[in-house]
């Protein structure tokens, strides 16, 4: 789910900005844990290492945790090194290069729509050796949200069709693409696919889904942070 | 998506299986780990610390991960703290006590069905304060998977037509329920909701799956490490 654009509300203070060589820095160190913390993923649900490792491991997580002190964004604050809508997100679940979670997919435009590539791993596990039906979902969810944002116009999920050719595998390039095909009202109708990197003509997944453009008074309900 | 029971490949070599309290104690391991590392990802996703900072972290995950030397598993093995399919999965990127990435989403029997219990978080965000799309998929082609396990028959997703009524909160317990609705040869017919713990009566998700029990020669060509 992609969110549309408002206008800032009045009562909001004006963000501080950092300047362009504050906010590469910080996106840069931001990547390099989001990184880190994808390999210590990774390393954690394949080891089978002895439980007195794992104890030891948990003690140095917490204590890492206790690190990241000071302020803490509440729910729905929108990072400062972030662009809503439809930019840089930098702890998306599916895209964000700070996100222990994503895999994260890259996504550009293409011709008439949006591709993105990414590889996941055993974390995102459902049966043994293939992606979990919901990570399917989330990649084409995702993208396809982009997809109504690079036709114009950021848009939330209404509904979602998801049709599972075949199990998608762990650890195979993946290639993703999505593309509005159509748009009624506030509607926008759009496609989408996974396929395998080395084989793109073949679907495994593939995606119809409707989604919608919140009209400025319920954007306005829905992300009152929202302030660019 | 989960997957169908089959017979032990004759190739396969028997795993050493641990003792039910080596079980015990290697679980309770995992979820330990699992549990610090869920709120590592937290704290990342949420800090807004001084870039030093996550440098120092990001040092630090990495030792970490150093830390978990020794065998690990490959593509598409169970791990020995596993029960699959239908049974205890550690890793699962969504009720798996030891995923850095899940919820983990609490499954119990219900009249009729399954419901799921968890509380999803800002690592789990699409737009602003809400939870990103696919993430409710995913809680949500889970727990029809459950269903279809509990009502006798391991299957996995063909499709799965998802209804976004109202967005759904992070930080916010909710529950999500699924039944088997019928049956037609090998397919499994499952709906599926999400509602907010507070408000039962209100499905703010729902979803309709279609599963299909694999035939025993699919399912041992998907998962030849299957040996229980």
């Amino acid at each position: 789910m992609s969110a549309p654009t408002t206008e800032p509300p009045a009562t909001n203070p004006t963000p501080v900005r950092p300047t362009a060589e504050e906010l590469d820095h910080q996106r840069t160190a931001i990547a390099a844990l989001g990184h880190e913390l994808r390999a210590l993923v990774d390393a954690t649900v394949r080891t089978a290492t002895p439980t007195e490792t794992l104890h030891r491991v948990t003690e140095g997580v917490r204590r890492l945790t206790g690190q990241l002190t000071g302020r803490r964004r509440s729910r729905a604050e929108i990072p400062a090194v972030d662009e809503f809508p439809g930019g840089v997100r930098m702890y998306s679940p599916v895209t964000g290069a700070g996100s222990p979670l994503a895999p994260p997919m890259q996504v550009t435009p293409d011709s008439g729509g949006v591709v993105g590539h990414c590889t996941l791993g055993i974390a995102h596990e459902g049966p043994p050796g293939f992606v979990h039906g919901g990570v399917s979902a989330m990649l084409l969810d995702e993208l396809m949200g982009w997809a109504c944002y690079a036709a114009g116009t950021p848009a939330m999920t209404v509904s979602l069709q998801m049709r599972y050719h075949r199990p998608v595998p762990v650890e195979i390039p993946l290639r993703v693409y999505a593309r509005v095909t159509g748009t009624e009202d506030r509607k926008i109708f759009v496609d989408g696919s996974i396929s395998i990197e080395d084989d793109p003509s073949v679907s495994v997944v593939t995606a119809e889904g409707v989604f919608v453009a919140p009209d400025p008074d319920r954007a306005r309900a829905l992300f009152p942070s929202v302030s660019s």
